[in-house]
């Protein structure tokens, strides 16, 4: 959309046209407000019923909520509006409306059954704790990236389809290939180990694996993101020094560019990078 | 291996020891030479026959190339070594010994089929252009993340396994998924469609792709790494904005961290950045 301004940019003094989704509807009798959302935030846009055409008030005030609409308006001041500004517009165009009854609350209010939020994943998306799980997940890898790439790794992609297994403990899920017995891959290891003994020494990835199990707990997926290093000449140690310099690393990129999104999802008090060195055991430790 | 010291940083005067692979071993009578290769680059290892322990020379001189080995020594100026220094061993370990009859030659000096290169690939991997395709990979990906994330392009991984189709026009590889039909994702495209369309409103993922067609072309692959974006509110101008910023950042990234893998690859001279706008065509265009 050209000339469009995202909701947090949109500056006091200025005609802008803003695109997003209805977040609520307030209608006060001969005022209204439309809330829009968008990517960066809010943003509060006015009806003056008596003062404006009564199509863009029907337009603004008669759609459904989560619709995705653009207003076009003046941006003004307004110390009562959530972020200090608000749009009187002058044009407002529905772009794609929403259902009038929807399956789900997207502002949180309402819970919904798990079943109901995957069946409606969309709306379920909206959320701003679900949108701050995805936020944290980005960062978390990157900075697994950043920090792989500062100890001379080199980010490799392994092949996913296989003609056997990588290591035991775990089922494989049978793929038909061309009428040949194949798999789905449940880890990089022998691939990260071919190109760590060929010079290459030291690589990462960060891709899908696959295991076939029927697991009865939430913290066992059959399909995951793992997070592969591999070194060559590395012995125990300098191995754990890889995992914990990726580990923290991610804490502390979250910690810095993710204080709004802890806070939607209620860690903000209890959220702490991890500081010296993490305890490592000897085998017999371990065991015990 | 705890106080290794690669190759590259070998500098005269000190005590090292170095680790790697055997490149090649000339020897000229009363002195012969071993060539270690590690990730970083080369170093020559002298042994005077006469001089040194007969164990030691043995060790260092019967050892089949590419077996790995470190060495141990002081490290001195030495203007007709590769590297403008040399390695006296005091110390020799072979830590893992190769056949002696490799199946494909790693310096590249002599063509192997390619079949034989599949089958032996933990020796094809040790080739400087093999290695080099894996750098420019890397970096390629790391560029097209950094523009991605300057575009304010959130990072998703969808998932692989998937109930139906994305799009028509390709075949997809059934897996037997807890005994229901499910298939391996040809695009990422319902997903990131649906977490774009969800306030994020753009995103981008860098991963698997599966396609089960048999194809007699090296063009196309069953299996592909797609370089995926997605964008709300866009119209095919800022998409093109996107793709164009993204291929530009990845050529300028290889120009200028990938010199020696260009060379390595016979690239070096041809290798050019885009410069200017990519042309654009209209549909009518293209259809002409």
């Amino acid at each position: 959309m050209e000339n469009r301004t995202y909701t947090a940019d949109a500056e006091p003094g200025e005609s802008v046209t803003v695109a997003g989704w209805v977040h609520e509807i307030r209608d006060l009798g001969g005022i209204a407000f439309l809330i829009l959302r968008d990517t960066t935030g809010k943003i509060q846009i006015k009806f003056e019923k008596d003062e404006m055409d009564d199509d863009l008030v029907e337009t603004g005030l008669n759609v459904a909520r989560e619709s995705v609409i653009s207003a076009t308006g003046a941006v003004e001041e307004e110390p009562r509006a959530p972020t200090g500004v608000e749009i009187t517009p002058d044009a407002v165009e529905v772009v794609a409306e929403a259902d009038t009854e929807l399956p789900l609350d997207p502002s949180g209010k309402v819970d919904a059954e798990l079943s109901t939020r995957l069946d409606n994943r969309t709306l379920d998306l909206r959320k701003e704790e679900v949108q701050a799980i995805f936020a944290i997940r980005a960062e978390i890898q990157h900075a697994a990236r950043e920090q792989f790439r500062e100890l001379d790794c080199t980010e490799i992609n392994t092949p996913k389809i296989v003609a056997t297994g990588t290591e035991g403990g775990t089922e494989l899920f049978p793929i038909t290939y061309f009428g040949e017995e194949a798999f789905m891959n449940q880890s990089p290891q022998l691939f990260k180990q071919l190109i760590a003994g060929s010079n290459v020494e030291r690589v990462f990835e960060i891709g899908p694996i696959f295991r076939a199990e029927e697991h009865n707990t939430p913290r066992h997926l059959n399909e995951a993101t793992s997070i592969d290093f591999e070194g060559a000449f590395c012995d125990q140690h300098e191995a754990m020094d890889v995992a914990e310099a990726v580990v923290t690393a991610a804490y502390e990129a979250v910690n810095e560019n993710c204080a709004e999104e802890l806070d939607a999802l209620g860690l903000a008090e209890e959220f702490e990078v991890p500081t010296g060195e993490f305890p490592r055991l000897s085998y017999e430790e371990a065991i015990e």
